[in-house]
């Protein structure tokens, strides 16, 4: 029996906690007209998904509906844009570069989002997927080729639902057994993700969707059954419940079909995934102060490894194949801070407890050393009060030559931190000292 | 059981025999270049055909790939034309009111083309069907209302094959299955037809296509069981030999998988179909010289229905959803013979034997009426030969008020042809004298 | 000094009294959209004409405005269609053939009309004409070389006013000098057109627009000065009184800027010009009865040389170069006609007084010979009271290998008609009998 | 006699010396294919200008004709762009707030580039302007109402040449006078800049292009003559020695006739001009490492303003209407460091000799005051040696409240510099110190 405590039994893939980070990418049809209304925050999810525009357009009095008939007419659709996502300008090899760069180990990128729109040439979703209209490639084959050239993994975002398949709204059931499975199956004997990200699955329980008996299916699959990692969405009732690695976006976990907020239980892996602005897809509407600054990217992958987590960062590439500059600076800043700093977030572990963190420190442990990560420049004299600090004697600063001075104190230890002009900091934005 | 042998016992309804003239409608995303290469003569079936544009375009070398190329660049596909078939100046009403007056009694629209591109919403075509992408209307469905609110009988074309679709391609026995049967059941229970115009049955014998269970479904369908009109378009093996009515193809029956010419059975009813030009899409490479005359549509229509054929004439609409004039024309010609002679076509037999043929005389009867149809008008003094008008004398030209006078001869009638000018002829090109 | 007083002294060439017919086209970006209303009746001039697209769109609750919007949505403008004239199926040969047989002597095409874009690439039009943007040929300069091939004379529509020019609206003045008159000399020596029909001149006295300068730089012109036709339309007060030959549209002279009718002088040659149909641009909306019938176009053909016309007639092309097969089948029929009774029409001369007029005849003279045209069949015996037939002994129908009997009577010449079944008349629509 | 002679006495308005710093923007069809190749280093200028692909894609062989041919197809032409130019999504505001945002204290538009293009509705170029065509909008208009709305000053960027007018290219002086002289006069009188941007000189010297009578005509305009700001693009002659303000791009004056570089006079205000990437118009090939970092572009406008010149940094709109973010976080970045040292930049003069210049100093004074700007935090303890800080006594770090001693020195003063943790740095990248 593939019951849910069954499945639960396997544990999250080790690379995966060692990697922590990766790129998430929204492309599809939706990245055309790439619009979303602004959004007040950048820190929460909703509104401005660009990603939702195939559906949000069809709502009389959505913004969306109105920028869609000001700019294009009563006549066009949604689906009428699919001969436009054209990925001219796509080059893979760039992209993975790109990645590579950032210091993230692993890429997720849309086959299927909830448009049912593939990117690649899925005989369940024939005329509709990229190399049957519109750009006339395999986009996710020849993004998976590059990046694992690269070195890194590929993984898979897969929508359970399809917003407007007449046999999804007529019979789920059946949708999800002739349709839904073949089509992920095909979707993994093809091109063997690391990953399988699903989505939309709140709309029915996961016996609906036949969630474990795929999972049981897929966890015994000959070539990447030990490798893949899934994440929690698989039911209505399995966010934060079941499944590999949980998940959260911009920092939620979900709501339940009452509208209550979803809790994770903090016992299993999870990943926080979001966009470096307040879309997925490529919304034309955002602007400097819609995007994550390079601070605010490298505290979230700290904070987020620090508490166990991992990051999947999003880009929203643009129709024509090209990934916005802001974001490629974005990943080079993450990038750049990573090659000096690295050795503090891959492999590492993190403490359950938080030790120091109103200071402004995260903590990372991985064999005998400990990193204290400081969100800004410590005081000269710094004291630490975390318990597992206790008997360390030697303090490095990553990107540093000379050892720095330390002592036991009362709480912990006492850090002497010199003085450094700006030109001369290891890094930006977060600093590291490792104590062995 | 429902083998070929007892589907075969059920007549062609007798309305169908009774109608004699039908319109044919070839439209769909091929009426977006609507392009073919020239053919060298109008009465042969073959290379320019513009709906096997999405098919011929695929071949190197094909002349169709050539003007793709020169056209549309490097980067488009026959898929990205889809939303372009917008039909913005369709308006079925005057369509319904244009065949109403070309004295046709039933229409026959592609529902389905062997592009598969569905024109109406069929739940197995999602986002690619008229509703979904494109014109966002339901052609088959405002048709077919249109139509019947006219007086005529609204039938379906179906194409059993489907050129590009994977599953097709891989499994014919499951798309069959899974696929097909379900359309054509979808498609019979939402619109009812009257003419179920199946094609595209030559790559598979009727077995894998499952044609003698769906037919024996169809045959007991509760509201058009009695009334639906089928050919003999199921397989590879049945075309003049099992089904419906049997089917020629600018006077062809077909070609086997051998090659060799099909012959049908002229026992059966049949139909013969053909475009009034050299094409079935709108191919905006014919010119006067490809479309047949106002007397070869006159003679066509005459001469079939003497063989006991129905004629099913194509017109072939443009994309933006309007009728070429000329089509326009040739069917109001007829209409205007047929408003005098439609009595010598409507609901009238045919005889076995030919007589008079050579002397450009054809025969229907009905009752005791025979009816000689004259393709050119007759000398002053005609001597008929025909047995079957031994004993009639009385003789009345259609359209004129006095009688003819007409006497037996050694070997049938000798008739008096008036001297008309030409104003005063009662129609134009073939001329009807009833006998009783 | 070029008064008209001097201009109106020079005779029309004597080879445009000599052939007769011409053919006009109205091609253009208006071919784009295609579209004007339907008019209530074909013999109207006015609001049907798809060229004035440009002008109609602009105001407010115009059908043409409603047509616009609901099809290319709020933002798109006329200007914006330019690109879209691409004329990308244009053979200037196939045309030149088609107007070759249909009998016409000469073609008078839109080198520019009132939207003031340019069919050549004419300098004082840069990047608003065909070469520079669109279909980027010189589709005037391709279409002159073929007809000539082709032994039909060329000539040019070009149109006085430029609708939105704002030189045009602040300074027709300047406009006249600067632009329009270098440009029409830059089209005259480029191409040397055998006619040059202008229009638009309404706005303006001719003194505006410099006309009888430029009529005087014309006709001394070294290569066409002695070619050259031209019409009556260099100014408001010219029409029917001023210039080469007058013209009449639809039958009209045209309306003064009081709003009353114009009438022309009758002692000069004059050309009828109007569309087979509603329109002179491609329109979209016209169906089969828009259009005249074979019998209208002949008996037009027919009616207007007997009064001492030409006809102008005009056809309008879609934008990727096509001539719509209706109208290439009307002047097919004309050819047809021309071929047989050719004699009576070209290098007649008319009579001023219309003998059996009443009786549907029409008279043409050349030489000896006088041409009656019947525009029905005639009776078998037919007297005809012209007084120029008196003396004529022998009389033949064109097309027919026997003589006529024919005899004096007491007011003219009675013929006796044989009696000729449909299929061996020597032509359609009208009969022409020769009397020496 | 206007002459160079006396026209150089005219000095540049004061008030362009006080801002130093302004916004450039291309902006035109150019932006619809928005290409270029990639080039090797961001410093120097050419191969990569996106605003000259309507040139460029006219040259056999180019990377631009290749990157055309396979993208839009070989029939497609530069010109064919123009309604792609639509600009959908422009807000004046928003860029008026941005550029203020970003410290500069004016702005100049290209209003018509070497292609012709108008961003405004000129009667000279009618049909080819963003009113007529595309956009149907005021671009021009709608900035400079929205620039100065937010305090700043509006400039026009005019090409001399036009590439391809056939005017120009057959009788330049015609094209001069009749063309662009009035098209200029139009622009000042309807807009009334306070700079205006001439380019495009360099195919003809000065008389040729009349620019001595237009100056003379400029300089005394009764509303703008006193304010505005011309510069030394007139002629081939000109550049460096003649005209208004002299001007440099990406550091070059440019090259004469005979491809010798040329140098300008320094005793003239000037002002250097450059994308903040490799390209004016918008280049979708420029990745992150094709623009200037925070740091370059701080340190362009101190190095520029330290020696005499004003900084017109561009900026590439897309079609679509928007300011690449990367281009608006670098304009967000120079407003960060003006907020802070803006007293050091505004209103001050520089030294002609550059003391302290490869200690990685830059100097700026005003009135009493001289600002020494270190590109590098400054040493604890640094000795400047410049000549003017003889005498001063007091400094102070811009951004920071407590004074910093400093004491005279054997060649100039000493300051002790305190020790600042990054977070509390007054601003990045350069750091000001006044003295007094």
């Amino acid at each position: 029996m593939n019951t849910w405590s069954k499945l639960d039994e396997r544990s999250v893939p080790a690379w995966f906690d060692d990697v922590k980070f990766g790129i998430f990418i929204h492309w599809g049809p939706y990245s055309v007209p790439s619009w979303g209304p602004k959004r007040e925050s950048v820190n929460t999810s909703g509104e401005a998904y660009a990603e939702w525009y195939g559906s949000a357009v069809r709502q009389e009095g959505s913004a969306y509906r109105d920028f869609h008939r000001r700019t294009y007419g009563e006549r066009a659709a949604y689906e009428d844009f699919a001969p436009s996502f054209r990925a001219e300008l796509f080059d893979p090899q760039r992209w993975a570069e790109l990645f590579r760069r950032s210091g993230a180990r692993y890429v997720v990128l849309t086959a299927k989002h909830h448009d049912a729109f593939c990117l690649w040439p899925s005989r369940h979703a024939w005329n509709w997927n990229s190399v049957d209209i519109g750009a006339h490639r395999d986009l996710f084959g020849e993004l998976a080729a590059a990046v694992r050239e690269s070195g890194l993994r590929m993984g898979a975002y897969y929508s359970l639902l399809e917003w407007f398949n007449p046999l999804y709204l007529s019979d789920p059931e059946a949708y999800a057994t002739t349709h839904m499975i073949p089509q992920m199956k095909e979707l993994v004997d093809a091109y063997g993700p690391s990953v399988l990200f699903t989505d939309g699955e709140w709309e029915h329980p996961s016996e609906t969707w036949h969630s474990t008996e795929f999972l049981s299916w897929l966890f015994s699959h000959p070539d990447i059954g030990e490798e893949i990692v899934v994440n929690d969405r698989w039911g209505r009732e399995t966010r934060g419940r079941h499944g590999g690695c949980f998940t959260t976006e911009y920092g939620e976990v979900g709501y339940g079909p009452d509208g209550q907020e979803l809790h994770m239980s903090r016992e299993r892996k999870w990943e926080e995934n979001r966009g470096i602005g307040t879309s997925f897809g490529y919304n034309r509407n955002e602007t400097l102060d819609d995007y994550m600054t390079e601070r605010d990217v490298i505290h979230l992958l700290v904070d987020t490894v620090s508490r166990g987590g991992n990051l999947l960062l999003n880009v929203g590439p643009t129709a024509d194949g090209l990934i916005p500059v802001i974001m490629e600076e974005r990943l080079a800043q993450l990038g750049e801070w990573l090659r000096v700093n690295g050795e503090a977030i891959y492999g590492t572990s993190h403490w359950p407890e938080r030790h120091d963190s109103d200071a402004g420190v995260r903590y990372t442990v991985k064999g005998d050393a400990v990193y204290a990560i400081f969100l800004r420049w410590p005081e000269r004299e710094t004291t630490l009060t975390a318990p597992g600090l206790a008997g360390k004697t030697r303090a490095r600063m990553l990107g540093f030559d000379e050892p720095l001075t330390c002592r036991g104190a009362a709480e912990g230890v006492t850090l002497e931190v010199p003085v450094v002009p700006p030109e001369r900091l290891p890094c930006r934005q977060a600093y590291v000292v490792r104590f062995d």
